[in-house]
């Protein structure tokens, strides 16, 4: 089955769409969890099946340098090595190679502010270290395994993407820090936009789908200068990534400021953004999927997402598992989820198996997490169809806290 | 449904029968995989079942520090606590307090010899530290995780027992190592017989099935004894335990010493062994059950069995899946085998999640070498049914060079 994008219903600037793939169809908006080294950490793919995951997100980046892309290829592409036949989309590699390629964490997120846990060195522009080095060829960087040497290029970035093979892919891009100034977000975007056009003339005739990267920081007129720009060019969709700002309310203009203007036979994908209250803003804007880490790092550390009006739900709606007060309570994080971890097993149990740092910890807590964002998304898209999605929105996160912007819907 | 041995056929010493329990039956010969803190590592209860898993074992050591014997009692039991509906065995904690209650492992295995990286720190009598202290009453040591103090004895390792609620129990034992003299041996064997008596007296009216332990190290006479003193009590089965020798060889005839004077209408499990080629000598000698963390430790490691004639198979019986000549080799595990891992997952794919750390390593390897010794297990139980267990022996066992005895069939 050839790429496209089927749209549903419109409502404001929330869709309700299909994207048909050469592994199946997406029915958006929707989450795909993130299976870095292509495996979702602590789920089997049958189990990932049974949660009714519709696609995962690859990182190129990783499976470049191991176990190598050529060696993906060789074992018939990422689909059939993790034994996973539902889509599949890679990023650029870009990204990391300017993070972790540093050789550290460079402490900075996508949306502004500092990660818990690490430390904002001194950033310069792009917040690269010496170990990255950038230029008009592309990203020189170090491995983060070993320190070898490597070259990312829009040429080698397509190829590595290609010999993955999956569904959707990304160009290479420079994803700037949102503490970069204008001035250097200027120089990076229109490197940016030359890239782009290397990997639409390098990419081979296959069945993927590539997508363009809308870059611009938090500058509204580089937005547009963006989006002026990429849709010149033959995309079959678009991702919008780079810096999303440094609030939430930055990152709900950013998109304001794009996503309107992008065609309505094409998909959105917003890159490595999956905070519960997120998903919503982010539909309400027009995105059509996403992709982050969240749910399943969540999970490892004991944070499972509860529904709203649970007591001592966190501002990211979360549970942590390990709190004190589920040492003996006999019940399942949600009492109405039909998850297998929720149909199965205690708080306390999962509360013991974290303590005891037992996998199964990371196995069910993982399961709960997932379907719980895959069940918010499906009632997100009857909310669609049904015309009441501001309404589900102000149910699942008025209580938050969080900063949340007013929406475009 | 109460607890009882089915005796179907015996040949020579060995047996094919039925152990029934309150959560269902065991067919036997058996192994159960071993899940310490209340669960197999890396498995979900649905994938033990998936894997045909007829029974396992818990240790009451660990469940007794972390999270509590009386919060699983409080939680249902272990049964509905891990959500485990078939039989649970489990330990005395003995074991555990001497070597963990020492505050590390003490380097000495079951069968004599240094476990690989570890140290075997100048053991004395009973290779006990400082840190632990055994008198009549029982045995007092340190937790492993907070050094708290505790007291075990034959009284509460069975409260312990009937609080985590497992079909099987154990009584309470001293595990001499395999180092101790006979001196210390015979002195420890003396009061292990005394708190049989007393766990005999301890135990309170449940449908828990008490297990006898049969100790006296590698020495003839005091493994005589033992059988003598342990069958003038009313067992519902006996364990083989204590030091098993210093050879397999040694294990071999504490076997034959021990297990052809046992009634035949009680089951004999030997605790913490696994090996491939164990297996075939316990059940060859009357053993009917076996536990040992052997698969899912291995699996952890990158270690799975093959079967006979695979190129490369170590002593143990296995591969080491990060071996180089694996990195591009697309192929499973095992061609014939119908476990999870081999029917959809290659060894390259396997050698990179291992490499990668990626927890799915360590969860399909441990389906494929517990599938692999429940076949095992099943291919026995249908040779003793057709009367050609020697030959399914000599056709696992005899390219291993482990130094395998002759057996008793």
């Amino acid at each position: 089955m050839s790429f496209r994008y089927e749209l549903l219903q419109k409502r404001g600037q929330a869709r309700r769409g299909r994207i048909h793939t050469p592994h199946g169809i997406i029915e958006t908006p929707e989450f795909l969890p993130v299976g870095t080294q292509a495996t979702v950490k602590a789920l089997t793919p049958q189990q990932l099946q049974e949660l009714g995951v519709q696609g995962v997100l690859a990182n190129t980046y990783h499976l470049y340098l191991r176990p190598g892309s050529q060696l993906v290829e060789k074992l018939g592409g990422l689909h059939k090595m993790m034994n996973w036949p539902r889509p599949i989309m890679t990023d650029s590699g870009g990204f990391q190679a300017f993070s972790l390629g540093a050789g550290r964490e460079h402490g900075v997120g996508k949306i502004g502010g500092v990660f818990p846990g690490t430390t904002a060195k001194k950033p310069r522009g792009a917040v690269l270290s010496n170990m990255v080095k950038i230029n008009e060829e592309g990203v020189r960087f170090r491995s983060h395994h070993d320190g070898s040497t490597h070259l990312l290029t829009p040429e080698s970035s397509i190829r590595i993407q290609e010999e993955l093979g999956a569904d959707m892919i990304l160009a290479f891009d420079e994803c700037t820090s949102p503490l970069a100034d204008k001035a250097y977000t200027e120089v990076a975007l229109e490197r940016t936009h030359r890239w782009a056009v290397r990997c639409l003339e390098a990419r081979r005739d296959t069945p993927q789908a590539l997508y363009g990267i809308l870059q611009g920081g938090a500058y509204p007129d580089l937005r547009e200068r963006t989006l002026d720009f990429m849709l010149k060019w033959p995309w079959q969709g678009f991702a919008v990534g780079g810096s999303l700002g440094k609030t939430k309310q930055e990152m709900h203009q950013v998109l304001d400021w794009t996503v309107p203007g992008l065609p309505d036979d094409k998909p959105r994908h917003l890159l490595g953004i999956g905070e519960f209250s997120d998903l919503f803003e982010g539909v309400a804007r027009g995105i059509d999927t996403f992709d982050c880490v969240i749910p399943t790092r969540f999970a490892r550390n004991g944070h499972v997402f509860v529904p709203p009006g649970s007591p001592g739900r966190s501002p990211r709606g979360t549970w942590n598992v390990l709190n004190a007060r589920f040492f003996d309570l006999d019940e399942p994080i949600q009492k109405d989820c039909e998850c297998y971890c929720c149909a199965n097993f205690s708080l306390a149990y999962l509360r013991h198996l974290h303590k005891a740092e037992e996998i199964l910890a990371y196995t069910l807590c993982s399961m709960h997490n997932i379907h719980f964002l895959l069940r918010l998304m499906a009632e997100m898209r009857r909310a669609l169809e049904e015309d009441r999605f501001a309404e589900l929105r102000g149910l699942y996160c008025d209580d938050l806290g969080a900063g949340l912007g007013t929406g475009a819907t």
